[in-house]
């Protein structure tokens, strides 16, 4: 089977490699429908989060199961299942109050960009959908698995409210399915920060009211003008750079809340300044897990359409191309068909 | 009028300064009842956050109003009154949300270690009591001004609820007061981060079940030892050095919430670390005043007894002595008379 693997900087191969088995009785092998490139994927692409060996790479993934380990219950051969980047027991403390991205047990799933994929853990970690679906769903369907889940959880951790005004730092993919959870969850005003025109015309239809072209101090100044002075009551940064966090902070009113989902790079905060901040802070690896039944539930009845993200569709064996797209800006996100 | 002015590490003196008298129409002049030296008031006083004049100290204080500006509308001469370490106009849009620390018309209220203090924006800052106090309120009701405010805010800040684990980092009279707080509030749980034997006595009064003595690193171990290796729901963290931040953050769940109310003194977060910790983090200066209503209720109709904090009582004329006795641990926290 060939496989889509990470040699060094800006070096993807798509060669062949063993064939994923089960390698434990609570294992599943899912034959991917779709599967794409993240954002956090281009963090080793571009060295700055170096590999030390040649890496499988992916972990964004639905498709049907094609077998499972003796142990696995629920999940069951033909049926359409979608997992999150960690895989988890959902049993354990840390699953039980939602945050399965930090369950005890968890495993991270890689080298999903491949036509099979081993998902330890199937039963914590999948979830099916209804029936197989339509093909027009399943992208939409494949964001679930990460950039949307992201999106929402960074929504939710920075507790957006019908009413309230949400800024969103960061238009990539995440930050653009943030602004479509804020919407859902009733944000009345929703600010992108953005500066590309491709990007901002999906915030619009994902349901931002204004657009904030400036950055650093100067993309705070415009927020606050936009809030008379007092700051967004929730804002989403989804970025992880020391800029992006420090303007989510100072954009935000006092009592507001920030929420960050993307792996801080070198990221770290004065705690003098937080503290006079007075902002709620809350992020982390996504717990994709706990959102998937109401994700999956909205896109399978039409209420949201989250692939509109997929701006580039390349056969699988073109993935390097779909990277350099994404790293060049030329593409948002890149869906791979197997 | 004779008031305690610091002139630098450990100097201060009780000495002759202009009586305070109304500057704006919306002052009131309250005579002090009583008052007290603060955790913080440490800071100056061991040279860790210098003074650059003689500067005089206080910001605890509760007492008769003596004279009001002629904007003041609510505030009367001869009501008993309490108020916070910034004055506020509780109307503006920070102060609306409750975060009137943060109100952006703030005043810090200095020079309460004195017989008589002028106290800005009194219609938003000042409370009155239902009556003039019996004597063995007065404790009491003079730690809502700031040390139980601010263990309550702690509290709150760390989203306590019944039934759930707390733990607080710290035995200061804050840290203290944060117990009682966590008890009212509901925490089934409430376990005491401290090393010396009168307060862990007082801890116990105040609610707390569990003592652990132990510190960074140990402490953490310990704290995961009494919840099953999940951490608990909620620490609080009152101290403001790295090393109880850092002790507050790992002690905490997955999901669960860390409240930092101390001025952090050279605290630095880092990102990654934040990410994968899975924590909500939420702290700033105690807004006080959102809080004083209820705390005063509780006060008054004897539901709590937060001056038990108060392990040592002067006249005022011997505040430098109060400052020692805290400086060198002899005192959990020192009340002066005028």
């Amino acid at each position: 089977m060939r496989e889509a693997v990470l040699y060094g900087p800006r070096d993807v191969r798509f060669e062949e490699r063993d064939t994923p088995t089960i390698l434990k009785p609570t294992d599943a092998i899912i034959r991917m429908a779709v599967t794409s490139v993240c954002g956090s994927d281009l963090w080793p692409y571009r060295g700055i989060q170096p590999v030390t060996q040649p890496t499988p790479m992916g972990h964004e993934y639905c498709g049907i199961v094609e077998e499972v380990g003796s142990a696995v219950r629920s999940i069951k051969p033909g049926q359409f299942v979608i997992g999150s980047f960690f895989a988890s027991d959902n049993t354990c403390p840390n699953c039980q109050v939602g945050y399965q991205s930090s369950c005890q047990h968890r495993e991270f799933v890689g080298g999903a960009q491949a036509a099979l994929l081993r998902v330890p853990l199937a039963d914590g970690t999948l979830v099916a959908t209804p029936d197989v679906p339509s093909d027009e769903l399943i992208p939409s369907l494949l964001s679930t698995s990460d950039v949307l889940g992201t999106g929402w959880f960074a929504a939710a951790a920075a507790n957006v409210q019908p009413g309230k005004t949400v800024a969103v730092v960061g238009d990539g993919a995440v930050g653009l399915l943030g602004m479509l959870s804020a919407k859902q969850m009733g944000a009345e005003r929703l600010i992108a920060m953005s500066r590309y025109e491709s990007r901002q015309q999906l915030a619009r239809e994902f349901g931002a009211t204004d657009i904030v072209t400036e950055r650093g101090d100067e993309g705070v100044a415009r927020i606050m003008e936009l809030t008379n002075g007092t700051g967004a009551d929730a804002v989403l940064e989804c970025v992880g750079t020391q800029e992006s966090m420090m303007q989510a902070v100072r954009s935000t009113r006092k009592g507001g809340y920030v929420s960050y989902v993307g792996v801080p790079h070198g990221v770290e905060l004065k705690g003098e300044e937080l503290f006079y901040a007075h902002v709620h802070l809350h992020g982390g690896p996504a717990p994709v897990r706990r959102f998937l039944p109401e994700l999956i539930d909205l896109v399978w009845n039409g209420r949201i359409n989250p692939g509109k993200v997929f701006d580039l569709t390349l056969p699988l064996d073109q993935v390097a191309e779909g990277y350099r797209a994404m790293d060049e800006r030329r593409a948002i996100k890149t869906l791979l068909r197997p």
